[in-house]
């Protein structure tokens, strides 16, 4: 029997109207490389939708590469990014921005995040070193909404963050791949806009959110948007036949889309936190989103595996280990409830 | 009115055998980043038909990545890599290969084309110089099948190539994003497993040649297939729903579809390079495949220009230029039809 | 009056017979780039007191070249290098490991120091995990000898982190900026060769150690020792005049000079930490070399830096900062007497 | 016998009044990196014999180093550095530039020397394109006085060179390794001043010019000072005893002792061509400085190898190569004499 998969908020193919606006517009001719009608369309949607009508917005193929390709466009060669130690780009990217020639400053994080006051003593730090022009400059910010984690930053703690930054010179970059999880979470208390108005450049991940691939990458401070699309072709990141990804966001973007499809994998991600902490089970960490992180014992993974993939996330101790449940845009009723029911099912940890 | 576009061979979106893969399979669920039984299954195939049974086959996004990705594999830091000043990597990948730093080490081209023997003596002339170590060392060769002038190497070219690639230790890298346009073409005496067994990599194209995107990079040399994943990753080219390639591929090489749209865009261009034969008007290069590079007066350029796109691609002198008409998988007869009624009709050049 | 500087081992010029050599030879005409018969003559020295007869060794200029032209000419594009988070190539090199495209992979360290233990976990786990191939796979491991603490490795130590190493296929590379300081130590336990038969690679610094400049980069495993002289072109590390760095080794080298005032400045360290002993201060590490790092209060701090330069290292508390003192092969009696004074007279911290 | 060497203007030490200063300093306490009072002192003599009040000095260690931080301090990214294909950068630094990831723009060279109008036409070219963002953007413009054949641009050509530099935006960095050489030649009708008004960025050598070793990196473009120190370091170029380049300009410039070094050599080198000229022999290139490319026949080339050394250039054809003869602020009258004593003795030419 197959097993149902919650590895990822990626297991699955694309929304079906956007197989469907693909079907539609195949044998349109456009030009290459982004600058069709699609993608100007797509372009002002995001605009209207962030209320950032001086925006330029590029899209580009995936995660990895809209965060060096961003990185790249802004950093001088002495320069860094600040970002947490658990950040994407400082874990899960093989080194892309290493590779690109600029070091990851990493900081401690908490639940994912980190503060303010953590960034602006780490760059009051630096310039104040007798030995200043010894170590990376740092001349970004990276964080990600949600984390890696799953967790939020409040309105106030992104604006404290962006406060920092724009105090130290630093442009606030957020990594985005999962933003509509996050804005739709009860928990979340920012919009869209909010965020575009704290952000000197985020993305609108589309990725992890419904599309085949594609992330859209939204330049707000108008100082970085210059030669961006330079960088876009040097970092590989330049789609022959960039109209599919102005295509995918018109169909996401189309009514509120986007935005309902989180909405539903956030309370699918809530019904299975509910099954495990119905039988007393504790979590790594606090998610108000798509990605829960239940601790399990041995035996529980063993059962569970039997017929569900998630990921082994952390190992806690000998018997124990936090895994990872994502839920998708794609996610059925039918499939939670199978795994609500196994969790059911599962011996309740000692107390 | 719309023009007909015959800017290049990505101009549309894919052959409708794959979106209609696409949308039978949109809602299995896979694992993420080409490990999946499609991917295999593409693999499997790619093997077969290149009779390379032990090759790594991989799929990347598109060919700047996949360029820059094989190379980046291959040469140590001290190592450029030697190829035609007119190719692809040296002039329109806005110096991906410098930006992963490594310098092109550009010979100049015959139609788009080098020879062994240039690379010979230049690869002789380098460690027979004083200053060897002064210099970047040559570490592997990069060509294009066909070159981006549409031209061919014929097998014996290739064979030389080849030897004298292994005669100095340098791995042979073929760039194939039109490989298939060159290999139905009449003038091509050379089979794909015959390349597959020259080359140490090469890809075979599947953006140019009726995909929505994608490059399929065979790695025939044992030597170079570690931990390739790890660059694919690194150069962000690792796609999280890497199906999407796996797929198409599939969809692609089934009943030899992609070797027959290929054929068919050869025979496309060829009425039209005759059109232009016809009213005498010469060529900036002989090509045999899906691009045709005809020389046009100001004034032929100008009325075509009201019902078609092409390319400008070269300055000959103040009256003349030569410019680029593509075909593809998608370029429809009456397409083509329309263009060769108003090539018939333009002012044929003095002689 | 002018203070007397304990900041660092590089306050001075050069011990006065490599300035007397340097004369001596200065209208010599010699070949450029280090393949000069001086350059020859202190790499046989060199090779004979490492007992490694089949070792390369190169001449360059300075530490930070010498570390990222070694781990540039040792890594591919996807590997980082194993370090101490306190590692001088992870804190005071400006990220020239990074601008030359590679991560750090940096563990906790413990003085200075890092374990066997650690870096085989840290390597196992990078094989163990799921997504292996988004991480920066180790490559290589870089420790100093002594510490940027002052600190040293045992025999045992080092022989364990060298079975590591190689048990992962992983070349040991062991700065050396002050590893005479480091042997002639009372507490060191291992010998020249016996660290020339753990490490793949290593320098002998010269620029802390009583020369003008330059280190000498040791590559004891013949597999590293190809083309290292283009990386060393390449990473702007050829000295022209080459031969000024072979000379002064030739006159570090001769009569033991090297060891003789490696010791002598190790024995003033002793003096300056007794002295603070004496009144009861204590260390922020327990350095047997000729860094010491007391612990001091501001009114102790405010009266040494009437007449006394040295570094603020770490700050402890409000009241306490642990500072640097360093001698070197230059430190006169004289001044450490005079040091020794003040600090007799200094308040005793309350206990 | 020993021979006499004019492989190049490196074959020796240092002027001897530099190795006195050297001496006289030994013991003297500073503060390492460039910070000392010696650096500012001779950064104060550089800007003011540059006519520079507000131009920063920093001084490197080499050619190379410096050619390759200043380019990383510079561009960004996306750009490259327009050359000429002859240019040191792109010839003979293995590629320095592109491993710190930017792109040498390469234009045809006439004797060394590019032009204005190159230039502008490239770059107008670039911007005109339809696929500019697909190519490296021209970010800056380096050129060599005098260049690697020893020519010399006169004023009119470098203010036209530098006028279009600053009408597309891109900085002009000179490399002046043998500036002196240039500026005392006979045929040299700019001045020191001339070029720091025209030039961004230029350095004075010293290497090749008196020194043990060291450039005085000049920065005139106040845009272009801020941070550079940071690059210094990441690019292994900030010398730990920074004052030993700092008293090497003090002494060099004192008494115009750099000058006169350099008409000197320049005088010699006239001498060795007047006796080439005067048996027939033709030259590859009008040189009017400290290297002479004279075209010799096998015969005169082994004749003249018995007691010289000097560089095979460049092969003319099977019976002729053009060598190159360097003088130096060393090379002394009885050298030059034993030479031209040889070269009278060869059998000329035959016409």
């Amino acid at each position: 029997m197959k097993k149902i998969l919650f590895q990822s908020d990626y297991n699955e193919g694309a929304h079906p109207a956007i197989l469907e606006m693909l079907a539609k517009t195949n044998f349109e001719q456009t030009p290459g490389y982004g600058v069709d009608d699609h993608c100007k369309h797509a372009a002002d949607m995001i605009r209207h939708i962030c209320n950032a009508p001086d925006a330029d917005v590029h899209f580009l193929v995936g995660g990895t590469q809209a965060n060096v390709t961003v990185i790249s466009s802004i950093l001088r060669s002495h320069q860094g990014v600040v970002c947490a130690a658990s950040g994407h780009i400082n874990v899960h990217e093989t080194g892309a921005v290493e590779h690109g020639a600029h070091k990851n400053l990493a900081l401690p994080h908490h639940d994912g995040k980190i503060t303010a006051q953590q960034i602006d003593e780490y760059v009051s730090a630096h310039y104040a070193d007798e030995s200043t022009e010894h170590m990376v400059q740092p001349g970004m910010v990276y964080i990600s909404f949600p984390t890696e984690f799953g967790t939020l930053y409040t309105h106030s703690e992104l604006a404290a963050i962006s406060a920092v930054c724009h105090k130290h010179n630093m442009p606030l970059f957020i990594d985005g791949a999962r933003i509509g999880y996050g804005l739709q979470s009860a928990a979340c208390d920012i919009t869209l806009p909010e965020i575009a108005a704290l952000a000197d450049v985020f993305y609108i991940g589309g990725t992890k959110q419904g599309a085949l691939f594609g992330e859209a990458v939204v330049i707000v401070n108008k100082n970085l948007q210059k030669d961006f699309r330079y960088h876009i072709k040097q970092n590989g990141g330049m789609l022959a036949k960039g109209r599919l990804l102005g295509i995918q966001f018109e169909a996401l973007l189309a009514d509120d889309l986007y935005f309902r499809l989180a909405r539903q994998a956030d309370e699918q991600a809530l019904r299975i936190r509910r099954a495990f902490e119905a039988k007393g089970f504790s979590f790594l960490i606090d998610s108000p989103t798509n990605q829960q992180f239940p601790i399990l014992d041995k035996a529980s993974i063993a059962i569970l595996s039997n017929e569900f993939e998630f990921s082994r996330w952390e190992v806690i101790d000998d018997e124990h280990t936090a895994v990872r449940f994502c839920t998708s845009w794609a996610t059925p009723d039918s499939s939670v409830d199978t795994l609500c029911d196994a969790i059911g099912k599962l011996q309740s940890p000692k107390s």
